[in-house]
């Protein structure tokens, strides 16, 4: 961390919401936030080259220190230039640890005090993760936002298994700083289930160690939507004004909107990459999904006020045509316009803000998702 | 064909061979000699958008009426602006008949004077392809080439079947050309196997049509190699000088060469596009399978000469990674490498041949691939 510029600036701020618009200085470059990550698990966005990824507008990719530590191997990246670089993308890039594949994919072998030993998916080797081991990685790679190992308990836990989440994963984050140079920037992270007297002392724990920025974890794994929401709100106002707030794994775009309006800066999901793959694009009006017989002689574009590559070229009876077909240009041109999307979301919550016409503008995007041509949220 | 300006131009001729350098002009731009076209069968090159292409220098792109008679039809295609502005191409495209699919996708029904019936392999219907329905078909989807139905006889076939096959293109030929309105360029096509009567006798029945243009059909299909030459190089021989000339299928960048040197101008084949989906490479010292373990951390372009965006950007330690992790980016940038190979290849053909150093050109660009560190040919 430079002293002379912090590493997370508030730059706007709505009076009647805790939306705040930001920027992130990292070495390779400025975030401006509210951000939403690409998902680039194993290195590679998937259907979008960084090229695409820059010209839609995406300035930090997310990767997973976990996956590339087992394929291509940690050295392998380092030796081609770190992680960055290896993607051909040159700008910021933050890790996630693998902390939520233990959860998610459930490969666990073991977990105790010292970490996770988990079961490779790849050649059923036994793999150790520690958070020492975690923060090596990640610096091996050379990111630039640090995630670090925590502990995710799923929903629904009993109490003491989320307890003991919440005490590991702040025992966690104290090795964790430990073994931070101070190279990139590492993230707390908060756990506690749905539980908010356990996120209150997870926050408290977290914030303590008076780190760059600060991420809730432990939600979208399965809980009901409104518990969801309210402790996502509770655990915004938790963390510090100064520091940028990442929600892990969400959401949505109405999720992302009620999220900004919470205080959170930073967003990844798999969902407009996934989605597009199997042909449900995202609209100003809602989801389509393309496959759908009646887009066959339509020739609007997917969204007609999109202003994506994809909407000024291709009919949706084209990306039909292709959906059906089973082309890769379908996974291609659907990626690129569900990336463009959620990309121009942001970037429109951004400018929002930014004019102070926040409440108006965020009601006017949540009145059109609903009442669109689209399958409903 | 407007009266004024005629449908194809020799521009140069290299003395020592018959190697020309040309112009097509179609209603949708001029595509320059010799020429490669990427493949899409179905209305999309596989990995690839039409921007990519662009880029790369394709100006022509083939595509298959019978496949997309069947997908999405061709009425569909017609309302959306027929098949150029369907692909979000908008540049001239030429379209095979589906005569050749007979052959190869093996699911003849049955084949008489009259024309062919085939089993769909997307459904099992039973479709009936036709000299003037294969028009049709193509008027239809509004193509600057038009390639005719023909009768392409398998490798090796007896002397009779050869005949029939010979006799038949000629007869379809004469029902396509009564069929054709005048729109976009029919071509004629040749037939006759490796029997060089056969082939004498249907080059002079195609050329007594006067079509725009003419291609050989019935190679690439088994022969062995030195036939393939010997029929090819004579089958150039046998067509005007004034018209394009197509060979059907073909090939490597070795044959190209030798085709171009033969007096042929337009090429299409799936090695570059299928090549790159399995990690094998073209590059100006031979092909490489990115796969290769020997690649893993190394950190050099795939071809340090090449100018394309992906040897400017990423190294054979990440599309190999990408190759071994079965992500999509590694089709799309192996797509566009091998693309740009193709296309920068008879790029450098015309250039060649404009600033009449043909002969050492191709000498040269021969060496490279025969003695690079690539697998050989």
């Amino acid at each position: 961390m430079s002293g002379a510029r912090p590493f997370f600036e508030v730059l706007a701020a709505d009076p009647s919401s805790r939306a705040r618009r930001g920027r992130l200085h990292t070495a390779r470059g400025a975030v401006d936030t509210p951000a939403f990550m690409p998902v680039a698990t194993g290195g590679a966005v998937k259907g979008a080259t960084p090229e695409d990824l820059r010209r839609l507008g995406a300035q930090l990719l997310l990767a997973n220190a976990y996956h590339l530590s087992l394929r291509p191997g940690i050295e392998a990246v380092h030796e081609l230039g770190g992680l960055s670089r290896f993607m051909g993308w040159d700008g910021p890039v933050l890790t996630d640890s693998g902390g939520f594949q233990v959860f998610s994919l459930a490969q666990l072998v073991e977990r105790n005090d010292d970490g996770v030993r988990i079961r490779s998916h790849l050649d059923g080797s036994l793999q150790s993760l520690t958070p020492e081991r975690v923060v090596e990685i990640e610096q091996r790679l050379g990111v630039d936002v640090l995630m670090p190992l925590d502990d995710c308990a799923p929903y629904p836990s009993e109490p003491g298994r989320l307890e003991e989440s919440v005490t590991r994963t702040a025992r966690w984050l104290e090795r964790s700083r430990a073994a931070w140079s101070g190279q990139g920037a590492l993230f707390g992270i908060v756990q506690g289930g749905v539980v908010a007297a356990l996120r209150e002392r997870s926050a408290e724990l977290s914030v303590a160690l008076d780190l760059p920025g600060y991420a809730v974890g432990g939600l979208s794994v399965g809980e009901p939507r409104e518990l969801f929401y309210e402790t996502a709100s509770a655990g915004a106002d938790r963390l510090p004004r100064e520091r940028p707030r990442y929600l892990m794994g969400a959401g949505t775009p109405q999720d992302l909107i009620r999220l900004v309006s919470m205080g959170y800066d930073l967003f990844d999901c798999v969902l407009p990459t996934r989605n597009a793959r199997n042909g449900t694009l995202f609209t100003s009006r809602g989801r389509l999904n393309i496959r759908n017989a009646r887009f066959a002689r339509d020739p609007g574009p997917v969204d007609p006020r999109c202003p994506c590559p994809v909407c000024a070229r291709f009919s949706r009876g084209y990306l039909r045509h292709l959906a059906v077909s089973g082309e890769i240009l379908s996974a291609i041109l659907n990626t690129v316009h569900n990336l463009a999307y959620y990309l121009g979301l942001v970037a429109g919550l951004r400018r929002a803000l930014e004019q102070g016409r926040f409440p108006e503008y965020t009601s006017r995007i949540l009145c059109e998702l609903a009442g669109g041509e689209g399958e409903r949220e």
